[in-house]
């Protein structure tokens, strides 16, 4: 942190936001401005930028020095991270890029066109150009992308005196380094020797007999949810990442986990409710309607496919007006019911709960949540519904309906997992959107059918 | 981590968890089977218990030793928690809890019955219970709820070999300790002293010179989320709680972090599917049932709404049943709208981009999303529908419908949130309810209102 803070950050965050808004809206020397910026963390800074409308958000980017840029970049959001690459030219992105580490750089590198990427390789020292091409070489979402590369190593043949000493012509050490890790000649991990230990135990012993023989480790094309997991269940602050050999070839540490659950709950918050990412605040109408027409495009689809169903009964509808004021009861309950069933199984299969003998076990108990569901609701529902139309058989018929759709509901809501799980799709992926197409064109077909077949 | 690991957790579970199924059905002796959980990190023994049916999961937790019961219930979760809970004698539930550190009994107590409650607390040396006490006092959700008491502290006018000497005398370090806090004669923090820099600093100097004087402190009623958005920002392992006299009462630390983001975030994907909290797989349906109702039963009073609403225009309907069949589409689009707005802007409140200034701003833009929306949309389902029935009339009547229920939607996404911003509510509860609500009534409304002034 560049800067004393005794309360925490939100109020300090909030009152930097002010002050920066009233020295642009003063109109103050943009010599005030920057010293203000400059007295800001990377993460404060960017917070201060996306909260700002374009115009202001602009002037105060251009008072960002350039060592300083790529730091900032690497914070924001994607949308205003767009936003401003936009507006710089190629030897500023260099620059900007420069000034950071190869992990780093590699995180911007999807955001920077391609011969700002060239020209920052060719910039780069040998070692660190071959870090970059490896972290580059990741997929998204797998450690490889999250890792970085500021391991401390030591011999395991060597003191602690020797370690100590070795650290401390270090001046500082890489943040979150609460462990060294112990190669061999080949760079293969040998164990790990945690500051703790290193700090209470005797100076004049060897590395070996002090380390951590064997630890959780990582390869860098494991599933960065997975690392997450691990760090969460056993409370890490950093991790080897090592090669097929076992060579050690980075770490992965807490902070980088920490923002990838971050960004993994937001991202699947937002496709819940149908944004494909995160959206700038300011930005255009034209670019939230292309963030958002996606899901709205699927959702016609669905919808228009239930709106032919009912057309179906166009002729029983005419009869009997009631059952269009009755048939989207029926239909959104049974979508809100289907929704609960597989949002329960699609997370206990994320969470590996589910073995192949529990599925029998599972309808079971659905369906038997569906009969309590459609016994309670629906003869609640049939009795209001006879009271107000007067009419006992339309009130049977609603009742009926209620039960078969949430029956209907329960078993596509485990069968859609089931099925998606044994073709090793992702179960989690618009599951919401199918269960909500079956229940709404199921409901309509069900509730219109019964009222045609027993009451017309 | 209790043993060796060479892979990650995921694939080691599994195998865990067969192994000790496999023990179970071949009914092996209880010796066995107990040599096998104990060779488990207690949150693989969690996992292991979380996804066993009952009668295993009972048969395995009886052969769980009494002194470790107590870390596996604090991992397993609540509903599975509350289950084994349930089958202990408070005996057995006083003896589990003993075993365990001040915060941790307090992470229990709410699902403990008082008496055994008490029978802990009295059994506590007075510094635990004391510590018992302040960590039971603070709500959940608040900084208090999630420290621990296993800080490090250190004098400010001592040396740093004083302080090695100090540590060594200690077996082990508590986890997560990065750094010591420094405290003066009253306990009042002074400043903390990361390990990383004990380590490359001169052993003759004062803690004094070596120690960081200002960084982030926390307060134990700050919230949860505020702490954790600032151990993202700085990327901190650990932080110092102090109380408002500045004296260090405890420490917040990554991993209590990590987990109450996984928890949060947990409970916002079941919160947003309608399930009240974390459900047992293998509950029986009637804790299910009870687990989903109140979601459904809202749904029925607003679907009840709506359904009173087409009621009103059942003489349209018996006139042109078309009506019946394309009002959902309307309502539908309509809600899926307005659902991404109110999530945009949600989180946008969240993370305290809003300034009071942006808001016409951001309605302008929603409104301008929604008009593009309703055009390109609302054109396009006009068309269609003008093809289908032969009757261009109910085709501008869809478009103009669609149009007015995008541009409602927008609106009530803005309003909503701002209202209870201003009430000072929390904007998120409930807020794809409200909205669904709105536009489902709304769209009847506004497509058969329509239908029934222009075309019939």
């Amino acid at each position: 942190m560049s800067e004393p803070q005794t309360r925490l950050e939100l109020e300090h965050l909030a009152q930097a936001l002010r002050a920066v808004r009233a020295r642009l809206a003063e109109r103050r020397s943009p010599e005030e401005l920057r010293a203000e910026l400059e007295r800001l963390h990377p993460a404060d800074a960017a917070f201060v930028l996306e909260s700002l409308p374009p115009e202001e958000r602009l002037a105060l980017w251009k008072l960002v020095p350039p060592e300083r840029e790529g730091e900032i970049l690497l914070e924001l959001s994607e949308a205003v991270r767009d936003s401003l690459i936009a507006t710089m030219d190629s030897k500023a992105l260099v620059a900007a890029a420069e000034a950071l580490e190869a992990d780093e750089i590699a995180d911007l590198a999807p955001d920077l066109p391609e011969e700002v990427i060239e020209d920052v390789i060719r910039a780069l020292p040998q070692e660190e150009r071959e870090r970059l091409r490896a972290a580059m070489s990741y997929a998204e979402g797998t450690v490889g992308a999250l890792m970085d590369f500021d391991q401390v190593t030591v011999r395991e043949d060597v003191t602690l005196e020797a370690v100590t000493r070795y650290l401390r012509r270090m001046d500082e050490l890489p943040n979150h380094t609460d462990q060294l890790f112990v190669i061999d000649r080949e760079g293969k991990l040998r164990g790990t020797l945690p500051l703790a230990r290193l700090i209470v135990s005797d100076l004049a012993a060897e590395v070996r007999t002090v380390m951590v023989p064997e630890s959780v480790k990582l390869h860098p094309e494991e599933s960065a949810e997975e690392a997450a997991r691990a760090f969460e269940r056993y409370d890490l602050v950093s991790a080897p990442v090592v090669d097929h050999f076992g060579r050690l070839i980075g770490r992965l540490t807490v902070d980088a986990v920490v923002d990838h659950i971050r960004e993994k709950s937001a991202e699947a918050q937002l496709a819940e409710a149908g944004l494909s990412g995160e959206e700038d605040i300011f930005a255009s109408a034209w670019a939230s309607f292309r963030n958002r027409w996606s899901w709205l495009a699927i959702n016609l689809v669905t919808a228009f496919v239930a709106s032919r169903v009912i057309s179906i009964f166009e002729g029983s509808i005419e009869r009997l007006a009631a059952l269009a004021a009755l048939m989207p009861i029926v239909a959104g309950i049974g979508g809100n019911s289907g929704n609960q069933t597989i949002t329960m199984i699609v997370r206990a299969l994320a969470l590996g709960q589910i073995q192949p003998g529990y599925w029998p076990k599972l309808i079971a108990k659905e369906l038997g949540v569906a009969t309590l569901n459609g016994v309670i609701w629906g003869g609640m529902l049939g009795a209001v519904t006879w009271a107000i139309y007067g009419n006992a058989a339309l009130g049977g018929v609603m009742a009926l309906a209620m039960l078969l759709t949430l029956l209907l509901a329960a078993g596509m809501g485990v069968a859609i997992p089931y099925v998606r799980a044994r073709l090793a799709r992702d179960p989690a992926l618009g599951s919401s959107v199918l269960i909500t197409a079956c229940t709404d064109s199921g409901g309509f077909f069900i509730f219109l059918g019964l009222a045609t077949l027993l009451l017309l």
